[in-house]
């Protein structure tokens, strides 16, 4: 048999020349697969593995307890119902192409669901994840600052500061002669502060008056350092430095779930089953029995992509390590609003056009759409919190979430952020049916996420739980390539 | 007559309520026009004259010395032919889809340009003006580095030595023990150097193995202080911070071109008239003559919309201080390159989408393409440079210049640059007929530049090069709606 798979092109790299070992944006297995995969889950960790596994010729087939594929990858748009485990459910009332992605909503440029997007020809455009005419506010401040004038203030009196103790020779045993020279001319631009090295505010702050045939009015000075400090501004100008979160980034056109959707057409419509629920996972010496609400699935291998938690509950004779393995991380709680607005008052009255306004309020950040400029209607995502903010959102009904969201929103966009409103749809993930969790987080990633990453038996693991991009879909998909390769490798082994 | 138009809502503001005075995302001219009115020609505020007066009923005939509408707004796309005032003509041979926005290419969301695009229906995506994945590339550098890798060393190093001031006591008189804890807790954030202040590398450099189910590779440890300083990074850094240049920026789907398009449908093409060059204007007591190369033309008043070098040498009766007016803003010369490559090596080889990387090489920018991403071929702007830069361009012939671009650009990108080319267009504007240059720079703002915002006898001047926004198009609208402002103030007066 071995020979056989080796003559058709299936065995792995070490035997076979033609095997193509993955590569971040050209991810193949070589040769023709002769097993069956029943996979666990059609979010994207399980609809890319069975894609992979797909392409490479496995019969696949894919069981999932909602009734959509996508998983946390999840758009919704006029008339989508969205139950909670509460029992409550919402449905979406939004206009002709006004859409919520309640998972995930961004992509940054190195991330391999670009390279997905590509293969699928799922097209994209870009997403603002920082805007500068966006506010940030904090309780620390009297008012919401635009983004602009707080990293202006920011950033001018640092290299105030910076220059003056360079100046003062503080820095004498750090800096040669013209290490400071360098340094001061860098600080001066930096801050925008001239020779005198003295910030005194900055056109960067912005103009009350734009110019035009006129200088414009700049925005007058700026408050004295001790405020700016005070407004404990780290997280709100530095998140878009990080890797995952620098400009720019992408969305795909139209929602998110443009990418299940074309994955599950890629799989193939007629192997995904939906509404199937897993009752009981056995593994075999030949294979794997999984019983579910539709009846029963043996197949010679299975991929668990389900969240570690939901997973654990689920009867069968997984070794007892593993079952506390899965029990070992925890699930995040996150939530998010989206407020459909009748006109998109944030473009024509504040000139916000995509990105996100940071605050300390229980809401966290407010998002504007990088998508539908200039139309009528606009969706704003009016929060999208974590851990406890997000509990105490989710214990509310619909109705007073967005009045809560409504009313911590008014403090920086005023009357209109109620008045404007058309309708909304709030999710709270670790209330989502088959889902329970935003993401979840590891103590370690020693111990029970090693051991995961290794088959039990005959089932395999998939999720962006067991990657370091926990949150991402590119962590999905990672760790989808992963486990396909294994189970690539060890089903030529076997034959 | 007077009583009429006031009956007819002409009348302006001071005396009749319903007239509207201009406002910056709803400008309306209130009332009809009775007068003619002569605009010289149909860049953006010719154009943008045209249609604000058409829309009062004014009756306007645009006069263009180039054969298409836009000026300096001018796309490039296969088949379009550029001649220069040398003699030379450049063919574009671009692929379908690709275009080269060779004049102005970004809007600022305070800008009006968006007001025209979102009240014309020009659709509008987003543009990369700065890209973490991008490079800087100075003489001063061994090697490109990536932008988010240059800011997280100057940002920690600068993090580093301010926090080391500050505990060194250097900054005592300045700082009280709040303000000081404060600052420090914001520097360990602004520089990620945590609680030792001591800068070390991070991960926001990025990474030669990115994240996926292995934690990834962060890139190595910085240089050394002494040479982040020396990168002399100052500009490379800041201009993202300017009010004109922040993200997000924007730009009509499909070419710039689609404004100039949209606003010569609304003025009426058959009150265009392309290549017809001006060859007199007259004041006459109760109107304007122009003479030109298809007749003449009298009207009640006359818009000159052409740069101001080129209006000064037209022959006329216009007042000597005015022409002397005309002649004092010097023109700036500027030039592009559009290289079209087979393949989008940026996106797919070097995870580049969009954004620009700044050298102080002769071709000052790199600009990748915001738009047809994961396309086919695409078209970088392999030189973007002004001054004795682009003269020294200019002087080569097409193929040299391409030349000289390709010889600098694959000193950041590697043989590529060269190999995977298929065809380019290079514009030099000082040599553009009828522009010659690519914007004008005034000694100051008062002056010529104040004479020159009132008209002369019934001569009204527009442009860019009349406002505080000179080079963008922004500043043409807004000279254009001073302009039509007065012009139908004191047409309505005379009435």
């Amino acid at each position: 048999m071995y020979a056989a798979m080796g003559a058709l092109g299936l065995a792995p790299d070490d035997q076979q020349k033609d095997y193509t070992p993955p590569s971040r944006s050209d991810f193949a297995l070589s040769g023709r697969g002769a097993g069956s995969v029943v996979i666990l889950g059609a979010g994207i960790a399980g609809l890319a593995a069975a894609y992979e596994l797909g392409k490479a010729g496995y019969d696949c087939t894919v069981l999932e307890a909602r009734d959509r594929v996508g998983g946390r990858n999840l758009t919704l748009r006029g008339g989508d119902r969205l139950p909670e485990l509460s029992g409550a459910t919402q449905e979406a009332r939004f206009g002709e192409g006004v859409y919520f992605n309640a998972g995930p909503a961004r992509i940054a440029q190195w991330m391999v669901t670009l390279d997905y997007c590509r293969e699928l020809g799922v097209p994209i455009e870009l997403f603002v994840n920082d805007n500068s005419s966006a506010y940030v506010y904090n309780s620390g401040m009297k008012a919401p600052v635009r983004a602009r004038t707080a990293r202006a203030d920011t950033y001018g009196y640092i290299s105030e500061l910076l220059a003056k103790a360079t100046n003062a020779g503080a820095l004498n045993r750090r800096l040669t002669a013209g290490d400071k020279n360098r340094l001061l001319h860098f600080l001066s631009e930096f801050g925008d502060i001239g020779r005198t090295y003295t910030y005194t505010g900055s056109e960067r702050r912005g103009f009350s008056v734009n110019p035009g045939t006129g200088a414009g009015v700049p925005l007058g000075s700026p408050p004295p350092l001790s405020e700016v400090l005070g407004y404990g501004l780290g997280r709100s100008i530095t998140f878009p430095f990080g890797y995952e979160m620098a400009m720019p980034m992408f969305q795909p056109v139209g929602g998110m779930d443009a990418i299940a959707a074309k994955l599950a057409d890629a799989v193939g419509r007629d192997r995904i089953r939906t509404s199937v629920e897993v009752k009981k996972i056995t593994n075999l010496p030949d294979g794997v029995e999984v019983e579910h609400t539709g009846g029963a699935t043996k197949a010679d291998f299975c991929i668990a992509a389900l969240p570690p938690h939901v997973l654990a509950r689920i009867p069968g004779n997984l070794d007892a390590r593993v079952v506390a393995a899965l029990r070992t991380p925890t699930p995040v709680s996150g939530g998010k609003i989206g407020l459909e607005y009748r006109r998109r008052w944030w473009e024509t009255d504040e000139r916000i056009y995509g990105g996100i306004t940071e605050t300390d309020l229980d809401i966290a950040h407010i998002w504007y759409p990088s998508y539908g400029f200039h139309g009528t209607r606009g969706l704003v995502v009016g929060y999208y919190n974590l851990d406890e903010d997000a509990e105490a959102y989710a214990r509310l009904t619909h109705a007073e979430r967005q009045r809560r969201a409504l009313t911590q929103g008014k403090k920086i966009h005023g009357e209109k952020y109620r008045s404007e409103l058309l309708s909304s749809v709030s999710i709270a993930w670790q209330r989502q049916p088959h889902i329970e969790g935003a993401w979840v987080a590891w103590p370690s990633y020693e111990g029970a996420f090693a051991l995961l990453q290794r088959p039990a038996g005959r089932v395999y693991f998939a999720g962006d739980w067991l990657t370091h991009l926990i949150a991402w879909q590119a962590g999905a998909l990672e760790s989808a390539r992963n486990v396909v390769t294994q189970l690539h490798q060890r089903a030529v082994k076997e034959g």
